[in-house]
């Protein structure tokens, strides 16, 4: 499974010279469009691009003496034609998609690169899965940049991941061909206490000068920022209000405002430039992560850069924050980011700036989507079976794998439960007294069990505890294999036949999300690659998702994204209860507790 | 001759994040300054910049938890804290200095880092001469990042310089730790014609992830224009006019614009900023050639953002093109260019924004200039006698040497006589009638003569021509080894026997510029140093040449700039009419040209 690497510039500049110079012609010409220039920040019309080797040889009012009779001609007729955008952030796994079907999923909203870190896949596959993640994008007919991950495990001693990265892994991984830079450096405090593994990966990242991401997700604008920054992360996207925007772009750092399924980060922080009117160059759009439903109903970048434009940014500006200001922060500004020559011939076509269709995306010369179909071939590598096969467990669970004692003789008990809240990533630290029935505690009202079935190593390891929030009712229970950061499976229950049950289900089919009601499965998504994603179409991933939240009603529950808080429970760098396979942890301490407070 | 590379921000990340979170006291605090922010173009009155290891650890409302007892504490007290000035692009030997005496001609005025393109030694030296300039560069205590040079010969078949800069050389340079790219790549009809050893060149600077200067020195913005782009030339610094700005940066390269001692490009071009409105972002203030006399009275890139200031640009956008849009352009922008932490600690304390006045110069960390006076050590490279034994003349020559013979039994000629054109590089072409004496032409009125002394390979080649314009009266002739770009050495004078006494006079002293008048020189600039650069300071430097002014003034002469005149007459590629070690060349059509017409 090779792919030809994409040819420079340099390997194609004599092809360009002489299009540019008349001496040859052009593979393909768009004709009469209206050049949205993100160098100078202009819409210049009557304007043609001509296209060869993939890449613009030139750009000017007439392209005539680039035309010869084999020469493509597509009429941009008054239309806008503005770069192919870029998304700054992202994880790919969050679509529970393949690469391969991110892209045919994004390719008809216009966005022909993307800055993928494959975080999750990494916690359950270490450095190979991040190569194999690396080689299927490579082979995708857009451009998408591997981010080396840079924290699996995202809590150290808190959990046991799949595999680990080190520094070591970090400098090996930046030679690969596409290997952009650092993923989201989320150890923040370990960066703000000079932790030397965290230290030495920037420091391989920066050593062969390559882009560092951050991730600051902490209010405090302090010293422990200050000390972040001089660390090295030269961006963030866990900015959450202005105040947040203006220090990272004013420390040097470029603030990635992201607009994912579930992040509505752009309206809050934009007004650094809309309102306070400063130097806009350093801030980027980016989505961070999107449902497969978000990309099939929704959009993607394209979405990003109307919301923007929705919150009152000029629209060459806003899509200066998904095209060239990206480019330059990733170093590939004379690569991509704008319709200058020498550039991969990433081209939109629309008919408006600031609803934004996107009518015809064109990738690398190529025409990629036309009306929102895709038109291209977005090849699947070869996932081999060590990536298919990762739902490691020594034995199918029994009901009594769930069982949480009491302690003797006790007919109720105090209990520390994970108080999940609506519409948040933080959970609440509560407590419940339960009922205890034949020595063990059960759960009661909106209190259901939870548990970390341990899938890495076989260990038959399965960590119980209690959550409350979702609105369970009946004999039901919901499992996943999509439990961030370090992905065991996370089982929710009101019964623990049911847990076990939806636990061997997924077992059999190597990975996925599953939901239970007395004794049969009401839905299921099946992700066999790494547990995490499917390798079907987005669309039709999207429909199981649907059905899924469908079953999750069914079964009581009333929370938006229910879904997004369960394989959130095991998140151990978030406040303050959370289930890991080491127990149950106080994120506020950072110790472990337990189940029994009294 | 070693020096240790300045440590990078990996380097010393675990210092920095330990000073700005106040576990390490810093080394110095600049305290309540006003924090010129170039990344957002704002001024922030009452803020704190804390340095260690010579780079900025901290910048703040108060840097009080990074205060020790041995940290030095500079009060800025209400005056603005700038970045360092950079020079986008220039040439250490106009200054006809070494760059150790370069840098401390200019460290007072503020610029603290150069990339600078040592183009005139590489035609005497070739890649040895690079290196050597390369190597005393990297001891500054500033920043100098060399730019390989591209093209020597400029005019390939119409001069023989004494090396040659092949692509191997560009491909070998570009490892050396000071090389960030590419300089000026001249040969504009070469590139627009894809001739392969200029695409190679470029190719070669590419592939090393570095910047590719460019020259495009024609008013022609058609397909030769687009193509030299589509060739990847990065930046063009020929621009004169706005719309040279508008085409630059709209077809995504950025326009430098320059203030050099006889460049004035600023004013015509910063338009498409003021006046138009474009994104300031990609254009970029530079000198090109700054004379001594200019760095001695007038300043350096201080008196470029000035001149910005006074043309109407708002003086942080000035301030922009000077510091971070030249780092960003460079691939720098997380090295140098801004006040923030990790960069090089180079700061400017100055109590006006507007006129700029350089009170104090910060240069990674230490103070290296106080109230115009130069307080750093400027260390100099131990020339080799290979670099100071330049003027390789097999013999000294005589009278006879500058002969011109008129065709057998003419009492006068017609002859091709330069033309030169005051305050304007290039010259015409123009024919005088001349009497002949003895069977030699003699110059007449205005018309003296001129000849190119071969100087690299004791060829003993003298082309005898003729040129008019400068005005000489008496007997006297003028010498340089400064003879753009070949470099070897142009005599001019009223007298043969002069023209000699000059050129031995030269050859005796290996390399400099000098004025014979009666048989007894009047005024004499030594250039030991490739016969391009003194090694004396600048402002010794800076008095002989008004001393030779003088004597030229003396002799008659009464054009501006009749030196820079002088040495540009062999530059075959600029029309009209140029004279070279292979003749005399018409530059319209490059070819030769007999001296007598008729």
């Amino acid at each position: 499974m090779t792919q030809e690497p994409f040819p420079t510039w340099a390997d194609t500049a004599a092809d360009l010279v002489n299009v540019a110079a008349g001496r040859a012609p052009a593979e393909m010409i768009l004709t009469g469009g209206i050049w949205v220039n993100v160098h100078t920040r202009e819409a210049l019309p009557d304007h043609d691009i001509a296209i060869t080797a993939g890449r613009i040889a030139f750009v000017g009012p007439s392209a005539d003496h680039c035309k010869g009779p084999d020469t493509r001609i597509i009429k941009a007729s008054g239309r806008y034609m503005i770069p192919g955008l870029l998304d700054g952030h992202m994880h790919i796994e969050s679509g529970m998609l393949t690469p391969a079907e991110f892209a045919r999923a994004v390719i008809p909203h216009g966005t022909t690169t993307m800055f993928t870190d494959p975080h999750e896949i990494a916690n359950v596959l270490g450095l190979a899965g991040v190569r194999m993640m690396h080689d299927e994008a490579l082979m995708q007919p857009i451009n998408i940049f591997t981010q080396m991950p840079s924290c699996a495990p995202s809590a150290p001693g808190m959990e046991t991941t799949g595999f680990e990265i080190t520094a070591d892994d970090v400098a090996e991984a930046m030679d690969w061909p596409g290997i952009i830079g650092l993923g989201e450096m989320m150890n923040f405090p370990g960066v703000s206490n000079a932790d030397p593994q965290m230290l030495a990966e920037i420091a391989a990242t920066q050593r062969a000068g390559k882009t560092v991401g951050g991730h600051y997700a902490s209010p405090d604008l302090g010293p422990a920022f200050a000390a972040y920054v001089a660390g090295g992360p030269a961006d963030d996207h866990e900015g959450t209000c202005e105040a947040d925007a203006v220090a990272r772009m004013r420390q040097g750092m470029r603030s990635m405002i992201r607009l994912g399924s579930a992040w509505y980060d752009v309206e809050s922080q934009i007004t650094a430039i809309t309102e306070r009117g400063l130097d806009s160059r350093n801030m980027i759009l980016c989505t961070d992560d999107c449902h497969s439903a978000t990309l099939v109903n929704d959009g993607h970048m394209n979405r990003a850069v109307r919301h923007a434009i929705d919150c009152g940014c000029d629209p060459l500006v806003a899509l200066q924050m998904a095209t060239i200001n990206t480019a330059t922060h990733f170093g590939l500004e004379r690569e991509l980011g704008s319709l200058t020559p020498g550039r991969r011939a990433d081209v939109i076509l629309t008919s408006d700036l600031k609803t934004l269709p996107i009518e015809t995306v064109i990738a690398r010369g190529q025409i990629v989507a036309q009306d929102g179909a895709c038109l291209a071939d977005c090849p699947h590598y070869d996932w081999p079976e060590s990536a298919r096969a990762t739902v490691n467990m020594a034995r199918d669970l029994a009901a009594e794998d769930f069982d949480i004692p009491a302690p003797d003789g006790a007919n109720a008990v105090t209990a520390n439960v994970i108080g999940v809240v609506e519409n948040q990533a933080p959970t609440k630290a509560l407590q419940f007294e339960l009922p205890v029935t034949e020595g063990r505690v059960q759960p009661s009202g909106d209190v259901a069990q939870i548990a970390l079935v341990e899938r890495h190593r076989a260990t038959g390891g399965v960590v119980n505890a209690l959550v409350s929030g979702f609105g369970y009712e009946g004999c039901m229970a919901m499992a996943s294999t999509v439990a961030h950061d370090s992905h065991h499976m996370i089982v929710v229950g009101t019964d623990p036949a049911q847990m076990a049950l939806a636990a061997n289900h997924l077992r059999a089919l190597g990975g996925g999300i599953t939901i239970f009601r007395d004794g049969a499965p009401l839905a299921t998504i099946d992700l066999p690659i790494a547990g995490l994603m499917s390798d079907r179409p987005a669309a039709e991933v999207a429909a199981k998702t649907d059905a899924l939240m469908a079953a999750m009603r069914a079964c009581g529950c009333r929370l938006n994204n229910a879904y997004m808080q369960h394989s959130l429970l095991a998140l151990v760098v978030i406040p303050e209860l959370r289930i890991s396979d080491l127990g149950l942890v106080d994120v506020r301490s950072f110790e472990f507790i337990d189940v029994i407070s009294a």
